[in-house]
């Protein structure tokens, strides 16, 4: 079957997005291990501010690098709002986690284990996309994977609207009650993001097949 | 006077925006008929959803065409934003929907009545804007909607601010002041989003005028 | 040294984008002065409005002149993004001061005040760079008003997760939770889009340098 090779300077992106996708799996896996174990609660966060700023590095790397070359192996465009996409999904992992801290909430729920664990997955999704990009030959396989991270974000969804419509019922405190919508919300933001990064890749996908 | 008309392959791009924007409607009125009513709400917000999903498939034909498509009736970036914001009014409706159903409230309040108005009104300019984008000669007519979805948009803002003035006013029940601060809140979006339609059909008609 | 000097059409792009840096800055001082007074507060939040509707006014022309010229003195969607950008820097000004005036809040609170100090010092830096940007030879100048406008926003992001945390612990009265919530996001959002209008600007610096 024949494979596309790109030229050396067009590897560099690629391999920029798989570093970026990795760092990604970190801090979901990061915020999983924070919510389960909810144990050393404030290094647990330092640890994903840290992973957060490993991708911003990652994300000037890929503008910079976009800026500098006249021919890339996508669209400019579609380069920019992935790597814009996978900033977000760390972005909302870490305003989750921050949250939790700051708000100093006794502990996790079962409904935001369950989150961090649909997170832990969509980001493993995203990351098992990323080296097809390489082939044109693997495109299909980008597809197969952009499929699962849709239905995660949809699983994430319900259980998101089951938790949002939980906390009323369960919490005469109002004030967790704030607490909590904040922190969801900001954990189905991440899986959103997941999915905004599907769409480009399915976008660049079909450009390219 | 002289009508420019377009190639067959373009008519496509026309023929499903002006789907799109009739989804739109359609959306709009459901959710104006279920806070009117307010009865059956189960299945008015289950019909909403199944809109937002026949608006996803739409969407999802609109970016197919664009990536397999190489002369557009107009911009690449303007075809992508305005089937996104399309998008976003559907979502925004639906979750205001959503959230009156999973937070149980009680009954509509005329504020929710009176959002729910103008967003069918907002709706269906964008729907009388769609087919004058198929010929040069009837821009000036998209820019006369375009004034009128911007008034809407005015006219949602004062009744989204009075109503949340009052919601800490009126309500002894601090939880259905965070409930409804949601509902609104989605309820200003969705015009918020017919405004985003709006400034991209008035960028696509300058540009062609 | 070379001064690469542009035609005269693309001066009108410097001279709008200069104007509207200018308009940010002027709300961003009539915020800080609200807070900082604390009278008069209504009069003071329809400055603020009337200086969001000349921002508007700036929005349209640089639009129009977009979409009237063919070689533009740097990427369309660059100036597009960045025109959008500084609209939506005096935007969340304005929502800042409109909640805290809707929900007839107290005073100010210390956090507050400081918020809209780092909002008028990032606006200054936002005026500063803009001029940097019609004479090739100081580029360099924009990176260091980008690195000034990031340090900005990290500070701002540090006063409203303190903002944030002190909000639960100090207040008995959660209706004032929840009205202060909204008003420090506005105010945070307001820095986090001068960072979008730094990031802007430091891909164009780039491109050109």
């Amino acid at each position: 079957m024949f494979k596309l090779s790109f030229l050396p300077r067009e590897e560099k992106f690629f391999g920029l997005f798989e570093d970026d996708a990795q760092n990604v799996v970190k801090a979901a896996q990061a915020l999983k291990d924070m919510v389960d174990t909810w144990e050393d609660v404030g290094e647990k966060v330092a640890k994903i501010t840290e992973l957060e700023h490993q991708g911003d590095t990652i994300t000037h790397q890929i503008i910079a690098q976009l800026n500098s070359t006249f021919v890339t192996p996508f669209d400019r465009e579609d380069i920019s709002r992935l790597s814009q996409s996978l900033d977000d999904v760390v972005d909302f992992i870490h305003a989750a986690a921050d949250a939790m801290y700051i708000y100093k909430v006794k502990r996790p729920s079962q409904r935001a284990k369950e989150l961090a664990d649909i997170i832990v997955q969509a980001a493993a999704e995203v990351e098992r996309a990323m080296p097809h990009l390489r082939h044109r030959a693997e495109l299909k396989q980008v597809f197969e994977r952009c499929v699962e991270i849709n239905r995660l974000e949809n699983m994430a969804d319900r259980v998101f609207r089951s938790a949002m419509a939980e906390l009323f019922d369960d919490n005469a405190n109002i004030a967790d009650v704030i607490k909590w919508r904040e922190i969801y919300e900001h954990m189905e933001s991440a899986t959103d993001r997941c999915e905004d990064v599907a769409n480009v890749l399915e976008g660049v996908a079909l450009k390219h097949a």
